[in-house]
Order: C-alpha cells, then structure tokens, then sequence
C-alpha cells in the first residue's frame, strides 16, 4: 500500500526552491555539504542526501512547508540533531529535509504540575540544565546528545528507563504538523485522560511518518533526595544480569543499571584513564531515595550481588565521581568506536522479557564470538534492553555483510524469546524486514493503513518503518 | 465521515440469527431481558438493546461474528461486565452484542517478568487472587467489578494510579480482532519496544470502536513489603487537595489518595456504621514500601497535613482495618445511590493539571450549590482527577436537564483549566461533544480517519467517541 504510493513521489523542482527561497532566504540550503550532513545519522548507511535543507524556526513555518511538500507529492524529512543510528534521515526519494534545531525554545516549566513544554528542538541536556535550579529533571537519557522531537519520533529511552519509563510515559502532549500542513494538538496537561484515541502515543515512536512533531509537554520529576552509584564486576554476564532480574524482583526500584562486558570496559580505560575499571563483566548501577531508603537499597543490591559472586564494590555518592562513571557509560559507544582506528560501528538493540535476558546476552555473545571484528555488548539490562556494537572497517563489504548476518542471527534469537527487534532505536530503514517478522502482517496490515489514512501520499519520510 | 459511514448499517436479519444459531446455539440469546441487560451500563440512558447476544467462548468465535457483522453491514459491540458509565453500550443502531465474560481463563502468570497473560473477561478481582499467591498484583484500580477488557476499553485507572499508573502504562500486549475478522497481535513481553506504530496505546481506550481485546497481557508489581493507610480530615477540599500536591511534591511515592466531600462521607457512613467516620471533607491515603520507608512516608505526610490543619488521624496497618477503608472507597457510588430511594446517579468525570486541582474542586462545589438534588464530591486527587455525582429522580425529566446542565458546566470549566472532559470513564454517547471541545475539530478529525481505516463500514459500536 505505501509502496504504491510513494512511487508517486516528485523530486524537489527548481520553481518549489524559489518557492522556498523566498519564504527561507538564507534558512534554505542546497550546498552539498550540509545536504549530506542532512542525509546520514550514526547509522552505517552512506548518505542519501535531500534535495534541499530548510532550517524551521516555528510551527507556522512546518505548516507551510508541509502544505508545498503535500501539493508538491515530495518527501518531508524531519530532522533534529542527527544522532538516530536506523537510517531514519536517509532521503531515500529526495525531498526537503526539515531542520529544527533552530527551534530551541524552552517555553514553560510547571513546577507545580512536574511539566515542561519545549519546542521540538530542545536538546534534553539543554532541559536538564534549565529545571535544576526548579530541583527537578526529565529522567529519559538515551546515550546520543538528542532533541526531545527526535526523541518522541524515536521512542527513545535510555539508561533511566527501568525507574521513570520510556519517551512512551513521559510525554503528555504534543503538538504535531501532519502531511498536509494542518496543526494538531493532542493531549492536554492532566496526567491522565481516556478522551478518544491516544493520538500522543500514536505519533510517540511513528518516526516522522505521520507528522512531525514541533513541541512537546513533558512529565518531570523531582531531583532524588540523595543518590548513590555502584560498579560491580562479575565473572560472566549471567551473574550481572541475575543480579539485576533479583534486585528488580525483590522489589528494589532501581534508578540505572547498566551491563557492560569486558571488551566495553576495555575499551572505555582505553580512552580515559580516570576510572581504571577491572576488566571484567562490569554492573553500574544507580539508586535514587532518601537516604535512609538509600542506605536500604544498596545493602540490599550487595547482598543480592554477593550472592551471584560480585566483587571489587566501588560506591560513588559524590556528584562528581556518579558524572564521572554515566559520562564514560554514555561515551561507550565512542569509546568503542576509538577502540578501532578509522573503523564505522553497525549497533543492535534489541529487548526481550527480563526472564530471557540472560539467555539473549548469551546468545547474542556465542552468535558474535564468530565475528572477524572487534565487538562489544552493553545496555539497559533492568528493561531487557542491549545492544551489540560491531566495530567494522566502512571500506570493506566482506566486513559490512557479516555484521548484516550477525544483527539479523542475534534479532532472530530475541524475536524468538518473545522480545522486539529494537528496544529504543527504532525501525528507520534498517529493521524493516524485523519489524514484520516481529508484528506479523497483520499488525504490519493496520499500521499502512493508519499511514495512507494520515499521509495519503505518503510524503513523510518514505521508505521508514515500511 | 464516520456519521456518513454509519448511515449504511443494518439491523439483524433473520438469516443472520438463523446462522449465529447454527454457531452458537444457546449461546445466542434474542430474549428481550437479555437485550435490555446488554444494552445498558451503569448510565443514566435507557437502555438501547441490541438485536441480539452471543456469549463467546473463543477469539476465534469473535472473529467469526467480526466477519459476519461486517459482510452483513450490523453493528457489533462488545460487552464485558456492563459497568461503563457513559452509555458505551448503548445499541443505537441495532445490532449483535458480544458478551466476553465466559472468557475468563487466566492464560499465565510470568512471576519471573511480572507479566500476566488473560483473556478479557477475567475482572480485575479474578486476577489479584491468584496472583496473591505469588506476592504479586495488578495495580490498576476502577471502582467497578469490571473486566479486564473493558478496562482496556476506556483506559481505565482508579485509586492506585498516582504510584502505578492507567491502562495506558500496565498493558504490554493485546490480542484484538478488527471489524473485519482478522486477529492481530500487539506490543510483546519485553517491557519497551520501538518496533512501529504503538497499536496497542491505540486499541487501549478506543472504547470498542477499532477493534475487539480478546487477550491482554499485563505488567505487574510485587506486592509491597508494607501498607499504611491514613484517614484524616480537613476543614475543607482546598486544604485537603494543597496537603496531596505538597506531598507528592516534596518526591513522597504516595500509592493513594482519595478525597472524599462531607455528602460522601454522611453517605458512607448511613450505608455502613462500621467506620463511623467524621462528617468532613476527608483524605484515604495509602503508602507501600519497606517498613523502613513506611515510617518516612507517614511522618512526613503527618507534618504536611498539620501544616494544612489535618485533625483526626487515624492510621490504618493490619489488612482488616485497610480492606474496610478501601471497600467503604469503592462502594461510595453505591452508598450515594442508596442516600435517595429509587434514584439514579449521574456521574461526571474530569481531570486537570494537578496545580489547578483545587481551583476545579471549588469551581464544581459553587456550581453544584445552585443543584435541587442531592450531591457528593470524591476522586483520585493525586492525579488531578475526580468526580461529581448527582444523585437524580430518574422520572424527573426536569432533573436529567438541570443534571446535564451543571455536568456541562463542570467538564467546560476543567477543559478551560487545561483538563480533560474524561480522566477515566471514557467519551462513550455521552462527552461526543465534549471530546471535540477539548480535541479540537483537527484532532478529532484525525481520529476520524484512523476509525474509517480500520472499520470502514463503521460496524464497531457506532455513534461513540464520535
């Protein structure tokens, strides 16, 4: 069905860009450079450029654009900050790609209610800096320096997941442009309501297929009372993991807990000699309380820790020595990049239920103990959730198709432990073909439909998703 | 465009009760007190009965009645314990109801990934006493002996919502059958997924309209280490309401908190001597945790409420004294009921911003003064959401107006504090209009789309939501 349609799909023409000229002056580009720049994320897709950039500075002007696209049958391709690892940016049919970081703009913060509005453009460190001063924060904290639009479009979550939930519970409202330039506001700022269908999930995770996202109100919480971090080491996965599961199902309400294998700590005192971790299966974990029920949890996770043979406890109260620790957890994915010179990284994602998690990882490391180049596991082990990080050579194919068949061997086996093929990356162009095995056709059937019922040319970033 | 569609429906026809005969034989049921009993909830309309009731006792039983009502063009809804309050089952065209209260197995409980699997006609009740066993529990909490799927319809919540969540956030993967007979399954086990379209956000509180839940899997919790519940009273809602905002702004995980009106109370107390409670505006609270946790939570709470001239307190620990509290909390609908011989309730339902809470509290109070009806006032305030009931002569069509009137002007008023006309009852025949005055005509419309997408000829409970 969508197929169909986007063989309908223009180019971007050279009246459209005197069009948009006039509307952008210097705001539209056609350079090379920064169209490239436009048509690639960290995924190991080579660029598809779009035929022209238009950087956003409000909602009215995503209407206007969308309306041009829409009349013109040419891809619309909402872009953030770039860091989506799926090929969700490739311009796969041309197309005018549409900036917003521009829109920057924080606009409310409610700290009596615990929300925040922004426009699509706000990066989630640049939020974080803003609601400290209000003692509050937005706990969802994918590794990448996203903005929050790119974030809803991605259902993205991260390391603080497994306490505060996923960009699926925290976003109370948006306010979104869909194909033909009209303005809808779903949601309100009530926490809760069963008024129709939820329009917020639905455009929460649909990748720019269905409209494009332009602000967002957000839940915020209230800076724990105290926190405490812990690096653990263990003798093999399956003790890092049953540790977590145990914590998790002995109640503990865990903030961060994060698994790391060797070759992740290696690679991360390779590229900073601060931490001088033991390379080892390695835990970090995080609590937030106050700090009488943080004194309970951490006795609580050692004991449980103990028992599955952890060793070498390092705790880190102080706030410097806890940014320390996230800051090499969030630069891993560098880190193993650098492990590597010149070297390009293929990263999986997928989540499975807690009960399989130990079996996944231990699948996924046989299945990659075949590979011919460096690799490393790591992830949010509290959701289910980890990634394979495979550090290949960009200029070899032999190298690019193994790391194809590794990726879809270690999807197959998450997928068969009843989980899904991506935790938090999404589907973008990559994970087309998993998305169906996953869903099945059917379910697959219902989302064309609701895509041609939303974007009946189907301009919004093609060939995604489907 | 769903008002056009719905034009083209037709009733049962005798062919059509000859062939659902031939299926289901006893389990076809055309009795007129079957129907009447079918085609109302717990709402203020009269009762619209449908054509006809089958009971199923299979998904594929509903798919099979799915492809005949939409081969014939005959309405088809769902019913599942009957408890809806805003006309949801309402037959306003006819048609076949599908009774799913015989499906009621539980299919699993996965203690290891606190995941239950059920199908829709187990209640809620059902559930939590079987899963007591394994110190486990499903959270969400409506007043209503409902159905697990009817819960999933409306995007149920109830009294633990401000700890656990709503329907939204507890469903991890649905079963439904479209209008068309084809089965499709939603979401997996694994706690977050980035797989796609979130169908099973869309199917949570599409009220029947999109499709039938014939299975749900759920989230769970452990059952907490400790309880202690709360009563205390205030001079009045403002107090009551400041006392929870304060608390659960200060990061205290409050589990409950229902705010009763003294009409609420006098009612509680004529229909049960056993609490003999203060006639006052009151506050049930509850708090889970370790034992450890537990005495932070109350003290802190107990300094929060003196500060807002809380008297009376009484702390509730051993289960007996808990179960009492909540029972006399869920039956207050009836006890109000039972304040007027013969009458009926009709209730309303908003939900706003937490910081406009009192301002809505008071606004509905003044504008329930003008009523020549008795009243009462009661709802889950930690989430900002409660209800007005009004306690109606049902002969009295003077009184169905004057009631219509101030439900008009409470759900305008919560709208206008950036509420929701429904925090959990759901839009049904009866908020139609209402959805599209907080919505607005492009989100409705939007929603419009989708339903013709996935039930083109309109069968799946016509004439609500829309």
């Amino acid at each position: 069905m969508q197929a169909h349609r986007a063989e309908t799909l223009s180019r971007v023409s050279d009246s459209l860009i005197e069009t948009l000229r006039a509307m952008f002056g210097q705001r539209l580009s056609t350079a090379a450079v920064v169209r490239e720049q436009h048509g690639r994320g960290e995924s190991p897709f080579r660029a598809m450029p779009p035929d022209a950039v238009v950087f956003v500075e409000s909602t009215d002007e995503v209407c206007e654009v969308l309306k041009l696209c829409n009349a013109h049958r040419v891809p619309a391709i909402a872009f953030g900050a770039g860091s989506s690892l799926e090929g969700h940016l490739l311009a796969t049919k041309g197309g005018v790609c549409i900036d917003l970081s521009r829109m920057d703009r924080i606009i409310g913060v409610n700290a009596g209610d615990f929300t925040a509005s922004v426009q699509a453009g706000v990066t989630k460190e640049a939020l974080n800096a803003v609601l400290r001063g209000d003692g509050l924060f937005f706990p969802v904290d994918p590794g990448a320096h996203a903005t929050l639009g790119g974030m809803v479009a991605t259902r993205a979550s991260g390391t603080n997941t497994v306490r505060y939930g996923s960009m699926r519970e925290n976003v109370l409202a948006l306010k979104v442009v869909t194909a033909d330039g009209t303005l809808v506001h779903t949601g309100t700022s009530a926490v809760k309501s069963s008024a129709g269908y939820d329009l917020t999930r639905l455009f929460v995770g649909s990748e720019g297929t269905l409209g494009i996202v332009t602000e967002v109100t957000l839940k915020l919480f209230p800076l724990p009372e105290a926190m405490s971090a812990a690096v653990i080491t263990f003798e093999d996965a399956d003790a890092a993991v049953t540790t977590v599961i145990d914590a998790i199902q002995s109640g503990l309400p865990i903030a961060r807990s994060e698994y790391l294998c060797t070759n992740s700590i290696r690679a991360i005192n390779a590229n900073s000699r601060e931490l001088a971790l033991r390379e080892r299966p390695t835990l970090f974990m995080e609590f937030h309380g106050s700090p009488g029920s943080l004194q309970e949890q951490t006795e609580l996770l050692r004991e449980i820790a103990l028992q599955h043979g952890g060793e070498d406890f390092q705790w880190a109260d102080r706030p410097e020595e806890r940014s320390r620790l996230w800051h090499a957890r969030h630069h891993a994915y560098f880190s193993c990049q650098l492990s590597r010179a010149g070297s390009m990284i293929i990263a999986t994602d997928t989540c499975v239920p807690r009960s399989r998690l130990a079996e996944s990882i231990d699948g996924a490391e046989r299945i990659m103990a075949r590979a011919h180049f460096p690799h490393m596991t790591f992830g949010h082990i509290g959701d289910g959730n980890f990634h394979v990080l495979m550090v290949i050579d960009p200029g070899s194919e032999a190298e690019r198709e193994e790391a194809e068949k590794l990726n879809e061997a270690i999807v197959e086996l998450a997928i068969g432990l009843g989980g899904t093929c991506t935790g938090e990356h999404g589907i973008g162009f990559h994970k087309k073909a998993f998305l169906r095995r996953e869903a099945g056709d059917a379910a697959v059937q219902l989302m064309q439909r609701i895509k041609t019922a939303l974007d009946p040319h189907g301009i919004l970033n093609p060939d995604k998703i489907f």
